[in-house]
Protein backbone atom coordinates (compact mmCIF):
# COMPACT_ATOMS: atom_id res chain seq x y z
CA UNK A 1 0.00 0.00 0.00
CA UNK A 2 1.25 3.71 -0.42
CA UNK A 3 2.82 5.62 2.58
CA UNK A 4 2.17 9.01 2.62
CA UNK A 5 4.24 10.90 5.22
CA UNK A 6 2.62 14.10 6.53
CA UNK A 7 4.16 16.54 8.97
CA UNK A 8 2.64 19.39 10.82
CA UNK A 9 4.06 21.70 8.14
CA UNK A 10 2.24 19.67 5.49
CA UNK A 11 -0.73 21.32 4.17
CA UNK A 12 -4.19 19.24 4.74
CA UNK A 13 -5.53 20.46 0.86
CA UNK A 14 -2.44 19.16 -0.85
CA UNK A 15 -2.61 15.93 1.24
CA UNK A 16 -6.23 15.11 0.74
CA UNK A 17 -6.00 15.64 -3.53
CA UNK A 18 -2.94 13.11 -2.62
CA UNK A 19 -5.21 11.09 -0.38
CA UNK A 20 -8.23 11.24 -2.70
CA UNK A 21 -6.15 10.29 -5.61
CA UNK A 22 -4.17 7.20 -4.62
CA UNK A 23 -7.46 5.75 -3.06
CA UNK A 24 -9.56 6.51 -6.41
CA UNK A 25 -6.46 4.40 -8.21
CA UNK A 26 -5.60 2.16 -5.97
CA UNK A 27 -8.43 1.71 -2.92
CA UNK A 28 -6.56 2.63 -0.05
CA UNK A 29 -3.43 4.64 1.11
CA UNK A 30 -1.72 4.32 4.42
CA UNK A 31 -1.35 7.91 6.25
CA UNK A 32 1.32 8.11 8.91
CA UNK A 33 1.94 10.90 11.41
CA UNK A 34 3.71 11.37 14.29
CA UNK A 35 2.90 13.90 16.75
CA UNK A 36 -0.02 16.23 18.17
CA UNK A 37 0.50 18.59 14.74
CA UNK A 38 1.19 15.66 11.95
CA UNK A 39 -1.79 13.93 13.46
CA UNK A 40 -3.55 16.65 13.61
CA UNK A 41 -3.02 17.74 9.62
CA UNK A 42 -3.30 14.11 8.88
CA UNK A 43 -7.09 14.35 9.87
CA UNK A 44 -7.79 17.47 8.62
CA UNK A 45 -6.42 16.26 5.02
CA UNK A 46 -8.98 12.93 5.38
CA UNK A 47 -12.07 14.66 6.41
CA UNK A 48 -11.20 16.96 2.97
CA UNK A 49 -10.34 14.11 0.85
CA UNK A 50 -14.20 12.65 1.98
CA UNK A 51 -15.40 16.10 0.26
CA UNK A 52 -13.38 15.04 -2.62
CA UNK A 53 -14.77 11.83 -2.62
CA UNK A 54 -18.54 11.68 -1.96
CA UNK A 55 -19.35 13.07 -4.93
CA UNK A 56 -18.15 10.58 -7.15
CA UNK A 57 -19.55 7.75 -5.14
CA UNK A 58 -16.71 7.00 -3.09
CA UNK A 59 -17.53 6.41 1.15
CA UNK A 60 -14.06 7.01 2.63
CA UNK A 61 -13.24 5.51 5.94
CA UNK A 62 -10.43 5.51 8.29
CA UNK A 63 -8.78 2.80 10.10
CA UNK A 64 -6.17 4.52 13.10
CA UNK A 65 -3.51 2.47 14.29
CA UNK A 66 -0.01 2.42 16.52
CA UNK A 67 3.02 1.44 14.54
CA UNK A 68 6.67 1.31 15.69
CA UNK A 69 8.96 3.09 13.06
CA UNK A 70 12.81 3.93 12.83
CA UNK A 71 14.16 7.29 12.69
CA UNK A 72 17.72 7.96 12.22
CA UNK A 73 18.32 5.10 15.06
CA UNK A 74 15.45 6.03 17.40
CA UNK A 75 12.45 4.60 17.86
CA UNK A 76 9.11 6.17 17.81
CA UNK A 77 5.74 5.43 17.82
CA UNK A 78 3.72 6.63 14.67
CA UNK A 79 -0.18 6.80 14.09
CA UNK A 80 -1.11 5.28 10.88
CA UNK A 81 -4.33 5.78 9.28
CA UNK A 82 -5.36 3.44 6.78
CA UNK A 83 -7.72 5.30 4.37
CA UNK A 84 -9.83 3.12 2.47
CA UNK A 85 -13.55 2.76 0.73
CA UNK A 86 -16.20 1.53 2.34
CA UNK B 1 -25.41 9.39 18.75
CA UNK B 2 -23.74 9.93 22.15
CA UNK B 3 -20.96 12.70 21.95
CA UNK B 4 -17.58 11.77 23.27
CA UNK B 5 -15.91 15.61 23.86
CA UNK B 6 -11.81 14.87 24.27
CA UNK B 7 -9.45 17.61 25.31
CA UNK B 8 -5.49 18.08 24.96
CA UNK B 9 -5.79 16.48 28.59
CA UNK B 10 -8.18 13.60 27.85
CA UNK B 11 -6.40 10.27 29.09
CA UNK B 12 -6.56 8.11 25.54
CA UNK B 13 -7.06 4.76 27.70
CA UNK B 14 -9.86 5.97 29.61
CA UNK B 15 -11.48 7.62 26.28
CA UNK B 16 -10.44 4.59 24.35
CA UNK B 17 -12.98 2.57 27.02
CA UNK B 18 -15.97 4.64 27.07
CA UNK B 19 -15.56 4.39 22.69
CA UNK B 20 -15.62 0.82 22.81
CA UNK B 21 -18.56 0.33 25.46
CA UNK B 22 -20.61 2.73 24.04
CA UNK B 23 -19.79 1.09 20.28
CA UNK B 24 -20.52 -2.18 21.68
CA UNK B 25 -23.61 -1.29 22.93
CA UNK B 26 -25.01 1.57 20.25
CA UNK B 27 -23.13 0.56 17.54
CA UNK B 28 -21.56 4.39 16.87
CA UNK B 29 -20.28 7.33 18.82
CA UNK B 30 -19.28 10.88 17.91
CA UNK B 31 -16.02 12.13 19.42
CA UNK B 32 -15.67 15.55 19.32
CA UNK B 33 -12.58 17.17 19.29
CA UNK B 34 -11.22 20.78 19.09
CA UNK B 35 -7.48 21.74 18.68
CA UNK B 36 -4.02 19.71 17.43
CA UNK B 37 -3.49 18.55 20.88
CA UNK B 38 -7.51 17.27 21.44
CA UNK B 39 -7.60 16.05 17.94
CA UNK B 40 -3.43 13.80 18.94
CA UNK B 41 -5.75 12.22 22.52
CA UNK B 42 -8.86 11.30 19.75
CA UNK B 43 -6.60 9.57 17.47
CA UNK B 44 -4.93 7.64 19.63
CA UNK B 45 -7.70 6.71 22.12
CA UNK B 46 -9.65 5.25 18.57
CA UNK B 47 -6.72 3.24 17.99
CA UNK B 48 -6.63 1.91 21.70
CA UNK B 49 -10.49 1.32 21.25
CA UNK B 50 -9.66 -1.11 18.58
CA UNK B 51 -6.95 -3.18 20.06
CA UNK B 52 -10.26 -3.62 22.70
CA UNK B 53 -13.21 -4.14 19.97
CA UNK B 54 -10.99 -6.51 17.44
CA UNK B 55 -10.50 -9.85 20.03
CA UNK B 56 -14.91 -9.16 20.66
CA UNK B 57 -15.44 -9.08 16.46
CA UNK B 58 -15.76 -5.58 16.15
CA UNK B 59 -13.90 -4.08 13.43
CA UNK B 60 -14.04 -0.28 14.25
CA UNK B 61 -13.83 2.35 11.21
CA UNK B 62 -13.71 5.87 11.69
CA UNK B 63 -15.10 9.11 9.91
CA UNK B 64 -13.49 12.17 10.21
CA UNK B 65 -15.52 15.27 9.03
CA UNK B 66 -15.62 18.77 10.27
CA UNK B 67 -18.29 20.83 12.20
CA UNK B 68 -18.68 24.16 13.07
CA UNK B 69 -19.50 24.25 16.93
CA UNK B 70 -20.04 27.38 19.14
CA UNK B 71 -18.15 27.86 22.28
CA UNK B 72 -19.38 30.65 24.54
CA UNK B 73 -20.46 32.79 21.71
CA UNK B 74 -17.31 31.96 19.54
CA UNK B 75 -17.46 30.04 16.46
CA UNK B 76 -14.76 27.55 16.47
CA UNK B 77 -14.52 24.42 13.66
CA UNK B 78 -13.88 21.14 15.38
CA UNK B 79 -12.99 17.47 14.09
CA UNK B 80 -15.94 15.35 14.46
CA UNK B 81 -15.01 11.49 14.19
CA UNK B 82 -17.66 8.94 14.12
CA UNK B 83 -16.58 5.46 15.37
CA UNK B 84 -18.79 2.93 14.42
CA UNK B 85 -18.68 -1.09 13.56
CA UNK B 86 -17.51 -1.76 9.65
Amino acid sequence: MEVLKVSSRSVPNSVAGAIASVVRDEGAVEVQAIGAGAINQAVKAIAIARGYLTPVGVDLICIPTFANININGEDRTAIKMICEKR
